[in-house]
């Protein structure tokens, strides 16, 4: 603790903020104190306007500006990729040949962390593909177990829809070195190789 | 990069504080976005009253909300500790059984990042020195090269004033097992031995 209330306030202010322990948080603290005035206006500004003007896309469940998502608006649903966190529509909008639509659980069904399928937004997802007669739902969630029971889930969920679900491959990844390649991984690149 | 243009500022303002990247400033633009937005408010003022209201302490450098800091009005200059940095002075508060007061340097002479005795605050030193007729300077500067420099570079300054000054002491930290200790510090260790 300084005897400055103002920079006390900065740091636990910091603090809140995920894995920041009290040293960053006084190590960003100082950073700002250290920048212009007009730069710290303009991220508190940002900081504002972001938590202000973000909402979730009622479409995909994405973050958004606006009611409907750019997203939603640009790419019909004939395919729509499921993923857990609006981080991972980031991860995959790196990928510039998909061009179906998004859609974000928020979470996955986890019993550890007490959440079940209605927790997340699965009923959404099965009126999008009702609405918009989906062909194909690309199940895009984490290769953990709870990534993979929401996976199996909502594919037996949507089997009276006659949607075609897939899951996104599992395997090693491009460019590993097999000596470093973890048990799990191996053993799952071997259950599930192709013919080639 | 996101499409939504405030979530990519907001990213872009974490990015200014040091040794965020843009996985780390998109972890916390998320999680500013999953607080209450009382929370956010509260966040970006302290940010700004932060900035406005702390400036330097004009006797001894440090952060401060009025132009003498709290610390320089309670405690004389009689023994004054020379530290490079305001967050030095954070970590010496912690001993309780320190009364005088502190100067902070703003930095060490360092020809690598070209600071030369002008750039900082020495001749601010010597004047208090005169001024308070001080009678020990504590150099608690890092023990690093630009520390050691500093502080030799000051002790030759301050000697045609009479004032006594002092290092902190060098060696092996509290609780270290030698094994593990670095070989520059069990060095200074074995040469600044002491009687017993």
């Amino acid at each position: 603790m300084s005897y400055i209330q103002s920079l006390d306030n900065l740091i636990s202010a910091f603090r809140a903020l995920p894995g920041v322990g009290y040293k960053t948080a006084q190590r960003y603290a100082y950073s700002i104190l250290n920048m212009k005035e007009d730069d710290v206006k303009t991220f508190a500004s940002n900081m504002l306007e972001a938590k202000q003007k973000i909402r979730f896309c009622s479409e995909c469940g994405n973050f958004s500006e606006n009611e409907v998502c750019e997203h939603c608006l640009k790419n019909n649903a004939e395919v729509i990729c499921v993923v857990a966190e609006p981080k991972d529509v980031v991860a995959l909008e790196k990928l510039k040949n998909f061009n179906g639509a998004y859609h974000v659980l928020h979470g996955c069904i986890n019993p550890l962390e007490h959440k079940s399928p209605n927790d997340i937004r699965i009923k959404e997802l099965v009126a999008r593909v009702q609405k918009h007669k989906t062909k194909e739902v690309i199940m895009a969630t984490n290769p953990d177990v709870p990534g993979d029971t929401t996976a199996y889930y909502i594919a037996e969920l949507l089997k009276p829809f006659g949607v075609k679900v897939t899951r996104i491959a599992q395997g090693v990844s491009m460019g590993t070195d097999l000596e470093y390649a973890d048990e799990v991984t191996l053993n799952r690149a071997m259950e599930l190789r192709n013919d080639l």
